[in-house]
């Protein structure tokens, strides 16, 4: 029996001559890249970069819109009606998809960012906006939401195609949902204790918690975050880890070359 | 025998709180859009609230980029490589397609803006880069170029769908190009002139140049423009001659609704 | 004896190829205009003509800094710190100086927009971060704040110069806050009433409530808005009607002519 | 017999979350810092950061105006009038003496950026746009300008405080411009032959030149670069060398401490 699970993390946050990340590194360690769409980070320049590299190294490709605020990098939520999520979720989407046929290869699934990701996993109103986005555009184009969010419920509430992910780094509340960066104990910087939580988790499905027993999650892909200087060496660490388990990395989905 | 024409006017550029031009009433006249696509103007609410009106109207819709360049307003030439020029296009017209899709309807063809548009009607190698972005994104995808165009030549030599508009209000030089608007009598500012011209030019084929005999041109598509205070004046009355004069006005190419 | 008082407006809205409001008209009515400084709205070619326009009507010139969201037109609070809002504003501010200073007069008080005008009204702390930018500036600059508000009390706090206004059209609550815009009523659209109204309340100091008895407010300007259809009709009546009543209109600081 | 002369560099040139070079190391060894001003690059809290910077380490604040455009880094000539000019560069200096007058220290110079400082080396009516805009700010505000430009000559012509500046890693023609960044030569790789050069420069006044005998220039500062990955090395190289052939680092106008 093998087992296998999919490896993502964002990239393409890039801008002009801003140069964010080691995409290069992390494009040969993941299966799957959620690629910012000229929203909270990205440019056409970037966007085509991007979905060129990741299509060589056979890398799934994900849109990954935020909200269209560069000096904030989409960790601000700006005050916009749910519609007007739709509509701006929609646009972005659509810049990747072109960014991806031009460099020969597809957006498969969108995984929203940042402060839109957060309240999406816990407003059902938010989700909504996003999932009408996405099947909009394509009832082929899948989701890539946080395991026992609120995202993953309504696409599932909508038939749409829909992905669960655990964070490698990020530690969990009893109730599934992650503990906030604000406090103590929510990253996990020692890569080493990232990689042996989930190897754990790949062999029991049960994620530890901040207290009390481990809790079930559904998983079928591992986010590793791509702006930290030591994202690299997390990502490598976790896919060695795996590896040497005896599981395998591969996307949850794949991009069609063209 | 009926004869029938399209009509295409530049809509859509408004921005955030800023309104541009009465695209309701541009809309009720016209039978193709050139809607912004977020570069030089637009923004996802404006993309999509003029692809719901242009659905309801029943108008084709087309992408219209531009140099990302809101103070300029596309109209100044941003040094760009042509591969730039290709991906800049090709983000623009899939957020387009997007903003499209959300309103149920979609983009049938392409049409440079301003600077871009100039450049590609004059010079092959941007004409090639602007159809280059159009043909990766849809084989199905038109384009909409001035008649006798680089960007008309280029896409028939790519073999891509391409249709031929005329100017209601610019005078033509006797090559065929377009008497810059620099010089005096570049605009025909009087709306019963233009008609004149235009049911002229429907009868015969030719049309008058500032010197010497008129001359041939091909047209599918006559384009009154969009941003001018009187530019719904003068589309009403081109139509309206038209119409008297036995010629319907016809989109080249249609909006599939979904 | 001689009753003056000030007539404000927020001023130079326009961007780029996009154009709000009727600046000439209203700056031939107004004593004092409160000019976007590139955040929320306006450019370096907005801000100098306006600020040229001002002094030739020898209308006093204030900055007018707003949440640097061009989208929501500086009507969306956008999560910042205090001190990220003391560099925002301090930053308007001086690119505002500039202009005026190149158009051969200067900036003599800032009086914040939209949802950072709101805030600053209620929450004294980013009425303090308001008021700490200005003073680092300049001590010569002034503030203009709604009448009670908590910047208005900030100032006076600092040992700030401060002027008090009060809105021509809006409706108060007896605490002497303004209605919401949200609730009925909160809009005076009726120009006469609105103007009797002012003309009472310089007769009396007491300005009418949505119930109970009037209340005391102080007030050295009264704002008229710019952006709105009407604005410069609502203007100009005010201003005969305030005239008529022996009431002249003169800026409560002036801008030097360098 | 002391000698000194003055060493900058550009800064400031993060933009949001994306860091640009190493702003800390290269201002603990240069005199004056060239400070990105929010149009090529910088925002209201990297101006202000880079300013506190500064002013601890006893730098000289320069403001560095460009073209606004971040995605082309100020790179790209965007087509402007002169009178555009002056107004964008006259908002941007602005916006610098207020993020130094927050940081308790103040604009001491101008240096125009990239493509704009290009233009304004070499063309005599884009270095009077840009002088305009410094001397309708302060009398007090003085250029920087590559020695033997245009703007040098312009700002003499204005009667207008100008400094000439040198560049540390660039090859001269015989004229004494800069041997174009496209040409082999143009740029010194070797810290150490830069270094040599410019203690020559100091004990001789002449500078090597493509061919034929050294060049007599004017020169009260050094130009070294702060966007390369090697150039914290070979500003300090530079300190080093200069320092050990008893030419001492100080700036050519102080930034007064308020």
């Amino acid at each position: 029996m093998t087992r296998s699970i999919d490896l993502n993390s964002d990239l393409g946050e890039s801008y002009g001559p801003w140069v964010m990340g080691d995409d290069e590194g992390i494009l040969a360690v993941v299966s799957s890249a959620n690629i910012a769409c000229g929203g909270h980070a990205g440019d056409p320049e970037t966007m085509y970069a991007t979905a060129m590299l990741a299509r060589k190294n056979g890398v799934t490709i994900g849109a990954h819109p935020g909200y269209a605020d560069r000096e904030g990098f989409g960790r601000r939520i700006i005050p916009m009606s749910c519609d007007q999520i739709t509509r701006m979720v929609a646009v972005q989407i659509g810049a990747m998809m072109s960014a991806a046929a031009l460099a020969g290869t597809e957006v498969a699934y969108v995984k929203p960012h940042g402060a839109l990701g957060n309240l999406a996993a816990e407003d059902i109103s938010i989700a909504a906006a996003v999932a009408r986005a996405v099947r909009a555009i394509s009832p082929d184009l899948a989701l890539l939401a946080l395991s026992g969010s609120a995202l993953e419920r309504q696409a599932r509430h909508m038939d749409m195609p829909v992905y669960s992910e655990i964070f490698a780094d990020r530690a969990y509340l009893p109730d599934g949902r992650l503990v906030p960066r604000s406090k103590p104990g929510a990253l996990l910087t020692d890569a080493a204790t990232a990689a042996r939580r989930l190897v754990g988790f790949m062999e029991t499905g049960l994620m530890p918690v901040t207290s009390g027993p481990p809790i079930s999650l559904e998983a079928h892909s591992i986010c590793v975050h791509g702006d930290s200087p030591s994202a690299l060496t997390i990502a490598q660490f976790v896919r060695r880890e795996l590896s040497e388990a005896g599981i395998s990395l591969s996307p949850f989905i794949a991009s069609r070359t063209i």
